[in-house]
């Protein structure tokens, strides 16, 4: 079972909490791809790696991540999703399991809105929207401070990300690959 | 394998949106439990019938329902929704399947925002949203005027829906009881 | 200059926001209209106050407020929503301003989506959203834990509101009420 | 009084929908600055016309277009909102009027998303925004097919915008051009 991990990071951030969720598949016995959106892939801003679709085109679910810039998903990672327009016109992604994920600096910098764009986006690829499951404990939750359900929502001032932050993107990766175990996409 | 219908109706029009996508999940051989909210499980503003939300437990996923008025569901279904927050406490809903349906009288009378509701009402559970599997003539399609892949969304001026948006109910229905068939719940 | 406060509160806080929202209208010399959904107000699941309805035609403005129930208004509230459906036939509340508030238990039990909805009930209505200045110490900000700007968003865990939740709450009103006097409604 | 028109428009549609927006500004006797973002001021995902900005420093109201790409802002015109993030720092467009439009070629390719996306920048930067008011033969409305009121939303197959079309974005530029007159920008 193989799960990518498509995702864009100006500073390291956002690619700490991808390698926490890799860490989270792995932990399932699940393969991780980690895509990273770069600069140099944003011609005349287009996204233009055919090898990252690609690699989606084959993978049992994808999560998306992106830090939320101005309330929504990074321009860079919009490239991403506007070059995944092709799959959208033959459905090929359609019954694959999609999760998200987003960091900003302030408690409610609009992340809730950067995961509802990331649903919407699995919504047009006919996917399956994996949210998250609340710990029992929740009101004292260290691992998820804003208590986001609809993905996993990191509030991350500085530039390295906390254990109890690893350890709730790992949480969301684990999610994923267990529901691909028991799951086989349907078209 | 079992499937939820949870809605409201005032004057039947949403209902007949239900019982097709009822015949949608029978066409899959699953069986579907068909919850009308009425006006007189509401006291002073709550939602007060048990039998509901126990009979969701028991299911293997959920399609919520509702005409959209002023921009989201009615009062009435977001009155079931509130009585819904003992399951939240518990997570007793989560890793079920979820989806959703609205319609309006107006081709875009904010219909997605009633089903962005409902899928931030399936990530408070846990559940896995369902999306549509747009059909490859997309651009021509009688079935899905309105090309919504959140759930369906229908476009009812009058009190009868057509024989186009009973199709496309019911293949709402037929989707998602395909999938709870390769799908075992996770918690 | 008078502006409208129409708000549901089960236990009273969101009753004491409202009040400190009054607080800052005054501060402005504007007259403030509090404006309280009852549970009695509401029968069979509809909103049947004629008179909240008529008020707010006389105002100049219009803040909404409910907590942030199972991510989304409370229904009592959406039931007054519902029954402004007379309102927008007749584009009465065109061209006033709108705001809104809402308060929950958690960081981020979505109020992000409450205050959306309260944008979308706006823009059926035709009405001007006002949104909040962030102050230049944003990252600081005790008055605005959580930094939304679309509207006042508490996190109260308990029944009483702190004193920062309150002078946030007093500065939407004051900048409502700052904006109405420099405004003239336009239909 | 004048209006910027910031907007990305790949192969000339929504970019005759801005034109159309200049029209119902001019025809209120505002100014208009159509800003349209192309593709070589991205420069590595980013935009870099501080021109665009420095402009819309200077106007009293500004409108926002883009095409709808897979259910929200093309990434192009998300490169704009990124490089705002300085004006939010010092919230140097707090009190400006704000308002949106979208085209896309499906009667819900998520529009509306894309509209709920702008609001929310314009909350970020406290800007106070415009809804658009139904004319009140709203069920036979040529002129606003989508019904959408939170902006002008077009559902344009083709490369020609129709009349009717032309004229419902001229009242979107109309009606902001009016409230500018009766608005004094508030800090």
């Amino acid at each position: 079972m193989t799960v990518a991990v498509v995702y864009f990071s100006e500073q390291g951030t956002t690619h700490q909490v991808a390698e926490a969720i890799a860490d989270g598949v792995s932990q399932q016995s699940g393969q991780c791809q980690l895509l990273r959106v770069t600069d140099d892939q944003i011609v005349d801003g287009r996204f233009t790696s055919a090898h990252y679709i690609d690699t989606i085109d084959q993978c049992d679910a994808v999560i998306f991540g992106s830090p939320t810039y101005m309330g929504g998903p990074a321009a860079q990672f919009k490239a991403f999703c506007d070059a995944s327009s092709d799959c959208w016109d033959n459905q090929s992604w359609s019954g694959k399991l999609a999760a998200g994920f987003t960091v900003g600096s302030n408690p409610s910098g609009d992340q809730l809105a950067t995961l509802q764009y990331f649903s919407i986006l699995a919504a047009q690829h006919g996917m399956l929207w994996v949210n998250l499951q609340m710990p029992s404990d929740h009101e004292q939750n260290s691992e998820n401070k804003l208590n986001a359900q609809m993905g996993f929502a990191g509030v991350i001032p500085g530039d390295v990300i906390s254990r109890s932050d690893r350890v709730g993107a790992a949480s969301l990766g684990s999610r994923v690959a267990q529901l691909c175990k028991r799951y086989t996409a349907v078209n």
